[in-house]
């Protein structure tokens, strides 16, 4: 079996063979081609950035693996920034004896994906560890975008407004836990992963009725509207029973002992809207099929100033947190 | 002794009153204390894009360590485009265990050498990963600069051009090196890691008579060289008694059985100019600190087409070819 050995990583050769063989064809561009040091782009007058590190175990998970991901992952965090996503860097630190098939498999994810979210991967890097000093592979991206929609902020949030979710619930959480835990039936429970552009997208239309865009990975639903809230006059009530989660995930979350709104989403985003907008915002969602479960989960409210309040199921009410420890390691 | 653990990662609490009370302070920017997925900045017209994951060893090296060198990195690699630094990303993979004293230390690096290279780090991602799945700290930055010269390549590169050093050759390479050997006298010998962004700025001037810039990291100064060569109509022969090569790095070289030239740099570049403005670049190099010990090294020339070639001090020649394996294993 082909593996990566620590030369790959050295900067000569075959650090050169591995780039100019393999990576750069599968992921063609005309940046990306030019090999420098660094891509030059065309520009805009206002940008997005962001960075996120993968370092997800398993890395090949049911409904994705670790280079769909990352992919997904900083396009998601451009979108929420009310920004198109243009450029991606991509870089790859992976432990010596790492298959050299699955190279291929996960930098042909980062490719499609990209290629499905209308990015490009214009520059990147490869290291090697010795054995023992990584896990497989970790993944670092970075991502550029255009703004179409200024002034996204939980800050701009008013009582009254809708919250709004495009999906079910804890999805990539309960799926990589589940395969964690291969004695387990796995079903067909499937990581949500999923650029979010194009939902993000469907809602800058709505100005500044669009309040703010959040895709909520570690710590799930509750951790980022607790972001929201905190520190700020308002409170948000979610109601329960209003809570998309598929039937797969309620079971695996009731077998691993996981509470779904705390279990990460990868192709999920929250959105807060002004009430009059949030029918519109529903539809805009629900015309793409990534956001055909789209649902209204709650309101803004004055009743608990910084608070996230729970209506539950039975008509009882409990305050929600942050995420405290680590329920969920290595989830992204 | 306070350590990181699991729980810092999570994406929690914890996670949070790291990133909140302790790395944004330092880091100090709008931008950044913004906290969203990203940031969001003034663009411009063209940008240059650049990534590199730093998992140099030890991470503390004499002249610098892995927070120091990720700014400057990326920094450089973004200046080399013919681009002005403006932006970085910065994320962190850490090792479950780590010492926070250690953690501060980078971080407080990472911020004295962003301001020193007047970028701003504006937007960040932490992840933390089990004992023995990394060593100790890993880091990723990725870096956005404004163009200020457009067609830098070894495209431009023609026969009779001249080759310019910075300053001394291998120092990186060799200080690192050293380190890892602790049985040995370490000297004074230190890490060259510094920003080249005002040397690369320097040079933009000369216009189209700046034909490209590479600082020699991995591989060093003959590995960049002969990537300027590889496949082209022309040749470079270096004269070694003109190339720059400090006491230390010579007689620690020796030791170690190294070869300065194949010796990684953080804090060097090379320039190739027209001949017409060769004192002019130098001139331009020398005005500045870092740039005292900036020489002429080499001239392109059409005797080996696609080769590079070494004049050696008794007047011999031999070919100089990339580096193939991996002589310095996890450098930078």
């Amino acid at each position: 079996m082909e593996v990566i050995t620590l030369d790959y990583g050295s900067g000569g050769k075959k650090t050169s063979a591995l780039i100019e063989e393999m990576i750069v064809p599968m992921l063609d561009n005309d940046a990306l081609r030019a090999l420098g040091d660094g891509a030059v782009l065309s520009g805009a007058e206002k940008l997005a950035f962001s960075t996120d590190s993968f370092v997800v175990s398993p890395y090949f998970f049911p409904g994705g693996n670790i280079g769909k991901l990352s992919v997904c992952g900083t396009v998601n965090d451009v979108a929420m920034c009310g920004a198109e996503p243009k450029y991606l860097s991509l870089a790859f630190i992976i432990e010596e004896g790492f298959p050299m098939e699955d190279l291929k498999k996960i930098v042909s994810s980062v490719a499609e994906t990209a290629k499905n979210a209308g990015v490009s991967i214009v520059t990147g890097d490869t290291k090697v560890v010795e054995k023992g000093k990584a896990d497989g592979i970790y993944i670092n991206t970075a991502g550029i975008g255009f703004m179409r929609h200024n002034g996204l902020s939980p800050d701009t949030i008013k009582p009254g407004d809708t919250v709004i979710i495009s999906g079910t619930a804890g999805d990539h959480g309960a799926a990589v836990m589940l395969a964690r835990n291969t004695d387990l039936v796995q079903g067909e429970l499937l990581s949500d992963c999923a650029p979010l552009n194009r939902l993000a997208s469907a809602l800058y239309g709505l100005g500044p009725d669009l309040r703010v865009l959040r895709d909520p990975t570690r710590g799930g639903v509750a951790t980022t509207l607790c972001e929201f809230t905190e520190g700020r006059k308002f409170s948000i009530e979610l109601r329960e029973k209003d809570i998309p989660v598929s039937e797969g995930v309620a079971a695996a979350c009731d077998i691993l002992g996981l509470d779904p709104l705390y279990c990460a989403n990868e192709g999920k985003l929250l959105a807060v809207v002004a009430p009059e907008s949030a029918e519109k915002a529903l539809e805009a969602l629900r015309s793409l099929p990534e956001g055909q479960n789209a649902a209204v989960i709650g309101t803004v409210t004055e009743n608990h100033p910084g608070k996230l309040v729970m209506r539950t199921a039975f008509g009882g009410s409990r305050i929600l947190t942050k995420l405290a420890g680590d329920q969920l390691p290595r989830i992204c």
